[in-house]
């Protein structure tokens, strides 16, 4: 096992030619995102990243988590680490400066979350949970509450957390039944939470959860939510903190991966009742809840993205090592599983870092069409990243042959890590639904015909670039299909409600695996004329060749089942699911 | 979690409609292989497997095994459920009666190998091991080593191992250091072997290591490799038991999944060398191992349709039960899930018991195209039905959504247990140099010119059924996809030889996704006019058109990336492929 090393230059070179710092820097905001800060923020996080957080990865998974008492112990060494990155500002980047934070663009705190994810999945959901409670407490919460709270968990004091699901009510938020009551300036809460990450640990003296609940008088459905704060310790007027309120955890899952981080069942109010706080308006908790989503989701697509790094630099110095008949790197079946998840890490970095620029441009100009690009592009980082994961951390397994499904080689615990990664935050099932439905239906394909044009510019770049005559032809063949069967589920869709979800996961997966070419493409021109290190620069060139050639094409199958239709999708009745067998 | 149950019904088409049993009970060796003999033997098995191996399957996984001193204990009921199948004579079907075997045809055992594999694959490996030994010894021993160890290993009493893989040589058979010396009749044996499945175990009295060992003046490479017999305990004339031979587990491994199978490190010869017999010539022990490996790749192409197969049951179970805003069954992405896991599942179990049947035909009749039809499925039905088994197993855990990453669900298991296959009995890259070196580029691609033609003709019934004309369409691309990067490699073959190394692996996924629509084809045409159960004769028309539509459709991203040739995959060099970070 090796220690995770910051990929820094593909970080900077996609920060700077895919997501478009320069020009991000040149407004008022966020001048100081100058390219000597930006190099010396992410170096220094590359050293809490590689020396302190990658080598807590192992045991972390090989101890786990579990409830003592009311306490979750964490393995050793987590704690220290999360005091070193509160005591670094590595939690405040991107946040006000009126609260503590750094006012750095959100694209730049980024890679930064990128390499806690990479260094170590497991702890990094803690600093990823908490950047959402943030995020939807700065927009939606009182001046009170954001006095009472931002300041700690930016900080890095506290953490946070997000309480969604209940036991029966999975991605169904119309389903929660968590109760709140009135009581003078506070609410009480009663319920039980489940899969609550981080719900309880010993890393912080407090944690702030975000539980959504239902008031007695609310609408039914998800009109009748409200989000509310239930702090774990109730914090006095003068910051400090009172007693412990009424909100537990009551027992942790056993999970195929990350086994360091806490996932709680979270019980609200077993005696009195949790005191809790409205965030926002009351029964306008989904709302809030999904400011903090949408950021999620970016997040863990970026988590696809890094867990996918750290197999791929496993597997590159494993290959290197192992002697079989010569060293294995050079065997032509191990060249072509390094490239492929060298070549599908580099684009779903660049595709990850320019959407979450979107929002960086959206927010700082009110540019709608910046906004609509982050909303279109969410579920596509979010799913298509997450799924390339699985592609990435399986075949880190394999190039390692039989010592892949060794537990102490390490590359197994990336391939269960990664397995959480399209399930959580939405199945990417919701993605792709998301994507077809509110994405590209709602606004009849507006957005996604920006991004075709967007991809037309880049496959002009491409074409007028000596040398790329091949790469464009299959880009161009890529975008082609993408645009037919964009057309189509435009056209089906108007038609048939059932006829989009059957198509959305195949249509997701084009559309991911086309961004990721298309971000290639702009790399690649980009690559021709950058400065800095030739072998890094020759070796984007390569990946792009590779991508082009050898990934790509998966766009005319993807393209070819949405063609195909919903029809074979849907006509087998439930009877005949099951009649291979004698019921 | 629920008990599997049999596919007797999918099992019993497959292995009339696909693997031609019809014609195979038609020769003399096999005339009791009648219908109503094949169905008593099927439901028989399925009541061991549902009843018996099933229920074991997570406790297996929970407990796992541990070396205490020279033993490893296996979980509560192993042992037992062990005694039961040897008992059944479930060992025995398709080998000689004159050791005791049954005589059925290979392929009428396949399906009940199947059935184990589902049942409980960590268990089945057991008996698979065995069966490899069985055919190593019953091809190439000699008469007094087979009276000596036939009969017990065929009727369970025994069971078998294989010990090829060493320290520091995995695939490479020709780097291996263990050693024989010439004593009298016998050999002593010392060394160390790693990866040895149920290498050491209590579940039989007596273990048979088949051993790769080098003699002292053997040429250097795979033609200097001797194979031996090595018993855990020495077999005295009469049969009996005697000394301990001085072959001892040493560790177990700890593994990602199949924790119920005790994966040992064997060392052979700590005190005074262990005492092994000469299977064959001396030097000759390479064709030896290889006549066990061909069926053990085919076995282990079974165990990818059988943990797929368990894999679908369960997903479909919990798809049935658990209510979303309806039960989730009902949802069209679950739909697409479950009818990817079923499509893939009857694809590749139809193609595994045909290839099995070749071997049949081969057998009995001596004919050299069924023997090279065998020799070209092998490698094609052990690496896309593993590889087809990583895709189902996790389409499995994602249709449980949060709680397929929940150990408890049992969903993660089957993926866990899943991941060995595309890596033991030859890694699938070695399949896929082995399908585009061997069994391609070798003949000139006569084997595979036949195989295409067996397709044209699928495809002419296709297209002569009425109801199927989109089918044949989407087949005939697909077919013709197919022959293009057939020629491509036989052109680039010749012409360089790292050109199908590079392409091998996307050669392969090809051919078995192709070969899976070709099946699936055999198997519409023949469910239009076959008797038996409607609800299952519909779902196969129906599950062959999802296939057609939504599954082949890959066939032309394969072929594209082989198209491109293997330029792109090899272009890059070493430091190129770090040049990310600073090193």
């Amino acid at each position: 096992m090796i220690d995770y090393k910051a990929p820094l230059k593909d970080m900077q070179f996609a920060l700077r030619h895919n997501a478009r710092l320069p020009q991000l820097a040149e407004l008022p905001q966020f001048e100081e995102a100058s390219d000597d800060m930006v190099s010396a923020i992410l170096e220094e996080a590359s050293k809490l990243a590689g020396e302190v957080l990658s080598p807590l990865n192992v045991v972390g998974d090989q101890t786990g988590v579990k409830l003592e008492g009311d306490d979750v112990p964490t393995p050793a060494g987590f704690a220290d680490a999360y005091k070193q990155f509160a005591e670094g500002g590595w939690g405040s980047l991107q946040f006000e400066p009126e609260f503590g934070g750094q006012g750095l663009p959100y694209s730049l705190s980024i890679p930064v979350m990128e390499m806690w994810q990479s260094a170590n999945m497991a702890w990094g959901l803690c600093p990823l949970l908490s950047q959402g409670a943030v995020e939807a407490l700065a927009v939606n919460a009182s001046d009170e509450l954001k006095a009472q709270y931002l300041p700690q968990l930016i900080s890095g004091e506290w953490t946070g957390t997000m309480n969604l699901t209940e036991p029966g009510a999975g991605s169904d938020l119309a389903a929660i039944r968590c109760k709140a009551e009135r009581e003078g300036d506070h609410y009480r809460i009663t319920g039980q939470k489940i899969f609550i990450t981080w719900g309880e640990h010993d890393m912080t003296d407090n944690i702030v959860h975000l539980v959504l609940a239902r008031l007695p008088d609310a609408p039914e459905g998800v009109k009748g939510i409200s989000l509310f704060v239930v702090p774990k310790f109730m914090v006095n007027a003068d910051g400090s903190l009172g007693e412990r309120n009424d909100a537990r955890c009551v027992s942790l899952e056993h999970k195929l991966g990350i086994h360091a981080s806490p996932t709680a069942v979270m019980s609200f109010g077993d005696n009195d009742g949790a005191i809790g706080y409205l965030v926002g308006e009351e029964n306008k908790g989904l709302a809030c809840m999904f400011t903090m989503m949408n950021n999620a989701r970016l997040a863990v697509g970026l988590q696809g993205v890094a867990i996918s790094e750290r197999a791929y630099q496993q597997a590159l110095d494993y290959a290197g090592e192992r002697e079989q008949a010569g060293v294995i790197l050079r065997h032509a079946d191990v060249r072509r599983m390094l490239l492929t998840m060298k070549a599908l890490t580099e684009a779903g970095r660049a595709l990850a870092y320019d959407a979450c620029a979107s929002l960086d441009f959206a927010h700082a100009t009110g540019s709608k069409a910046e906004n609509a690009r982050a909303a279109l592009l969410t579920p596509i980082v979010k799913g298509w990243c997450t799924e390339l994961a699985q592609e990435v951390t399986s075949l880190g397994v394999q190039v390692h042959g039989g010592m892949g499904f060794i537990e102490e080689t390490g590359a197994a615990q990336h391939y269960r890590d990664a397995r959480i990664l399209p399930i959580y935050e939405g199945t990417n099932g919701i993605q792709a639904l998301d994507l077809v439905g509110r994405k590209t239906l709602f606004d009849k394909g507006e957005a996604a015909q920006a991004l075709f044009t967007e991809m037309d510019s880049a496959l002009n770049a491409l074409q007028s670039t000596s040398g790329f005559e091949k790469e464009a032809e299959r880009f161009a063949t890529a975008l082609t299909s993408a645009k037919e069967a964009n057309a189509k589920l435009l056209e089906e869709g108007a038609k048939d409600r059932k006829w989009p979800g059957a198509i959305a996961f195949n249509y997701m997966m084009l559309m991911g695996t086309l961004a990721g070419g298309w971000q290639m493409a702009r790399a690649a021109v980009a690559a021709q004329t950058a400065e800095g290190d030739e072998t890094f620069l020759q070796a984007k060139t390569l990946t792009t060749r590779f991508y082009m050639a050898q990934i790509l094409p998966r766009c005319q199958a993807y393209a070819a089942t949405v063609m195909n239709g919903a029809e074979d999708i849907l006509a087998m009745n439930d009877e005949q699911l099951a009649s291979a067998w004698y019921s």
